[in-house]
């Protein structure tokens, strides 16, 4: 299948439903390099996203199979930094942050405003969101 | 393990009934890099290609899972081309004509008698089925 | 290195002159699965380019080399489809179309317009450019 | 996440019970490559091990499935060999020894004290196994 | 560019000259899973490999470059087996035998002939070959 | 080749000279999942280096090419932290500090001793030093 499809199909799939979206490189019989296409989403999808899967690729099947999920408890909180507001997100285990993660799309934006590398961005950040999580520790 | 071993292990395992089989890369503990091998059969296949594997590679254990497909309606037919009488594998969706791929060992004999690129081969055999479908579409 | 970093990373070395960027999977030592990022360019991006990586990135060293190529004349030309006027990226050989390739971005806009699988907007096009392909041959 | 944090991971998991633990790399939106990471483990110590997975790394969740496997009987054995005892590790079939291999730590051993190339080590190593083996079934 | 080209693409590649072929698995931009396919071959042949690879796939331009190699001697051996006489690639560093190999299609044969596993016939083979070149080591 | 072998492979070559080692899955004709091993190292341990691999792996045989660098000047660094004393690389570029890097052994001391998760620990020595790198900018 021509490669270029896969940017578009992740954008359809992420549309109706779909929670990840991966690929992973296979060898198949008579040294056929190919792409094995992972798909996770909820049950009532389940149709929606395999007939798009059969439709959108040169596919003749698609296989499936029940996953069970242990998932961190997660919050989006906003954040005051330097850059100004940021949205993270936040994950809690018994009842205490675990760990964080600033928004991608942010990110990108203030490497471009500020012409700051987003490596560099990411850094800083978390470096604030650092003290602002101890704040919290403390204080509730 | 040798790696000359999968290509006739690939042929066995088509032998007694895999319907696909793929490798992927994966590393293991100790920076062993190693090779994952999936096999699909149907499950009075299992026990037989199970012991295939046992006996043709390294591996001490084969793990394997249950799995549901979504199949598109398949159908071998036959068509008319420049080159001849070709075979084409051809999936329905709803009673239509979803896609079609011609048969690989097929273009590449062509593509050694006529001395054609083999891709040139299959463009231009999915330009005469585009043509035949459309017939076929507007007909019935 | 955080992976999200990599799309903002591919399209700045793009702005900055590359002509081709990808990535592969590399394993080092102690079991560290890493990431190789590699980048076409003519050599006087070549400094900038190595800078632009060195800041945006983890790496605390860039390795480059001089590669030699073989390129097929090229030349973007429109074609009129039943989607309307579409561009084509065709390649020559000895004075002959070679091959073609219909502009990705084209093909995804007419997949959201027209609501057809982008699979089949190129499949389509493919047909169109060939019968006019054939025209060119017959003509000139 | 750093990749860096594998190796301890590798280490630990086994440490609380994983029986395999392996890497593969994946690619996700927006051009993130990725490290998706397996483990297997028995039932009684799968809340644990993703515990701690979700502690070690950046994931805000892990997956899980039943598998059925089918294992050859194993045992370790010890075989005088001209490098001294040696452990190897032997599956049997249907009663039969169907495959051996010699400990990896111990042939790294031996490649140093011996100064030879641990490549050789196996060999030499499977050479004389051979040996004892015929003399086992040609015995029992 | 159809994953089933490749298989014919590698006989093409050797008939003409390649000294060794094998493809990687890439990620480009816009999320393209890509194939990158790289040839050996001496300096004569390279006009000619280039232009069969710009014929026979899509891509638009190949790179190259020069390359030096440290090979060991190498000499294909014919030795008596319990399986017939069989052939054996080996090489030899200062002057002595340092690794050696026997052929795929012969082992493959021999797996079908006697109802072996491959990876035993290997086994065997490989016993054997080493009391023979100890005779060697010793008799010369 | 026996993947166990390559993480011997990777202690021998870094104790002769290799600057840095890793590992790439690539596919070979025949459907032959392999290893492509990559050594970078100075050009006097070149002879070296090729020769152990030749001994260590089953190969015939080792290309080589010569590449240039562009590398950020590197400085190891003590910083106090509240896990004692850390070394840090440290990289530079027009005379400023662009990134840093705690050592990984030391990361996973820290982890074991504190009983903290390795990425916890890596995120607090760099909270920490991006304090000291302040001060350092501040005060030069």
């Amino acid at each position: 299948m021509n490669g270029e499809i896969f940017s578009y199909l992740y954008e359809k799939l992420f549309e109706i439903g779909a929670l990840d979206v991966y690929t992973q490189s296979i060898y198949m019989k008579k040294n056929r390099p190919a792409v094995k296409l992972s798909v996770l989403c909820i049950e009532k999808d389940l149709n929606n996203i395999c007939t798009e899967i059969l439709k959108q690729t040169t596919t003749f099947g698609v296989r499936y199979k029940k996953l069970s999920r242990m998932v961190l408890e997660r919050r989006n909180i906003k954040v005051k930094s330097k850059f100004g507001n940021i949205f993270i997100k936040v994950a809690y285990y018994d009842g205490r942050i675990l760990k964080y993660t600033p928004e991608y799309e942010q990110c990108k934006e203030i490497s471009k405003n500020f012409n700051i590398p987003i490596r560099v961005v990411y850094d800083e950040i978390n470096h604030e969101i650092s003290k602002y999580i101890k704040t919290l520790s403390k204080g509730d």
